[in-house]
């Protein structure tokens, strides 16, 4: 498969999860501001939002949207067991994947990181925080993962809970979700594909620094 | 199952598919504003969170998010076909399923039916139309539904931009959607599905006014 990235971008998801399941996967990195992947192509032509991740399978298909290439990926390497295979651990999976996508990333996060947002904007955003991090509170409390094993929808929160560092809010509110972002960090697959992102954000933050 | 719905909210999806599926279900009301179902009971021990809908199970677990229910259902009534069998068809399936969630239900619409969201945040919101919109449009154009046949991704899409009617976009900017929307409004089951929720919508309003 071929992934469409971009540094620290929600498509660190992907890569997490196909670190775990030891897929040899073409990462592409795509400049979402110039809309152009790294081997020059114009990506509005790829995906017509202008959003990563997009994945393209080995016969050539596209795919978009988070949420459907994750679980793409478990479906695709069954062996790493990044999704369960029951139909009511399937949807939990579904229902966690949906809290992230809809209510973390697109109701918080991604108001917050938008840097044409009005101030406005993003104070009625911030209300928000208190109620869904709670909910995630609860849920993490004695819990090691969101369902009973490291899962695509971990790997999308961990993700979302690392733009805390840039926007907030203070994970020290919120103790299990803080020790569960900890304890995700430190995870082989999350450090890998973390440890190869973080510098080509820094290159890209220099590189429109410059421009 | 038990489904909690709201009138011509989101849980609309859900009320259309298990017509669609022919289910016999519990359907119970919930005052959004109050947060009480229609028998009396807190809202909020049963969806932190607030919203509608939630399933309960025939072993009564609750499901939450929207995009997990419908595909619960799909699953729960396979001869309803509402949902692609093949990997690939359930994939395209999950995309779309997401771009309604994030991009049109939360991207835009949860922003323009939001009466605590300031004026900037909607003007904000409104700039994010013509893009989604657009993706739509050209994905319409020449087909029928989303996919190959129905599924609970048109019973989701059909609730949402059943909103407009509220909030806008006029639709006649794009006119694939339009006509979308006039076809699968005209459908039995959506239209019975309205047809139960839109007394029950001028019911709740006129409720509110009075107190």
């Amino acid at each position: 498969v071929q992934l469409y990235f971009s540094p620290l971008a929600c498509s660190l998801a992907t890569r997490i999860a196909l670190v775990e399941a030891g897929a040899t996967a073409e990462l592409t990195s795509v400049d979402l501001k110039a809309k152009r992947t790294a081997d020059g192509a114009d990506f509005l032509a790829i995906n017509r939002m202008g959003q990563v991740p997009v994945l393209r399978t080995d016969r050539g298909d596209l795919l978009t949207e988070n949420t459907a290439i994750l679980q793409y990926v478990a479906e695709a390497f069954p062996d790493a067991q990044l999704a369960p295979r029951d139909a009511w651990g399937r949807a939990q999976l579904q229902q966690w994947l949906g809290f992230i996508g809809t209510e973390l990333h697109k109701g918080i996060f991604a108001g917050l990181l938008d840097p044409r947002a009005p101030d406005a904007a993003k104070a009625h955003t911030r209300d928000k925080i208190a109620l869904r991090f709670g909910v995630l509170e609860a849920h993490l409390t004695g819990r090691e993962f969101l369902l009973d094993r490291f899962t695509v929808a971990d790997a999308y929160l961990v993700t979302v809970l690392t733009w805390t560092i840039a926007v907030g809010p203070t994970l020290s509110d919120w103790p299990a979700v803080e020790a569960y972002h900890r304890r995700l960090l430190a995870r082989p697959s999350v450090a890998a594909a973390i440890a190869i992102e973080r510098p080509l954000y820094a290159e890209e933050q220099a590189r429109r620094a410059r421009t």
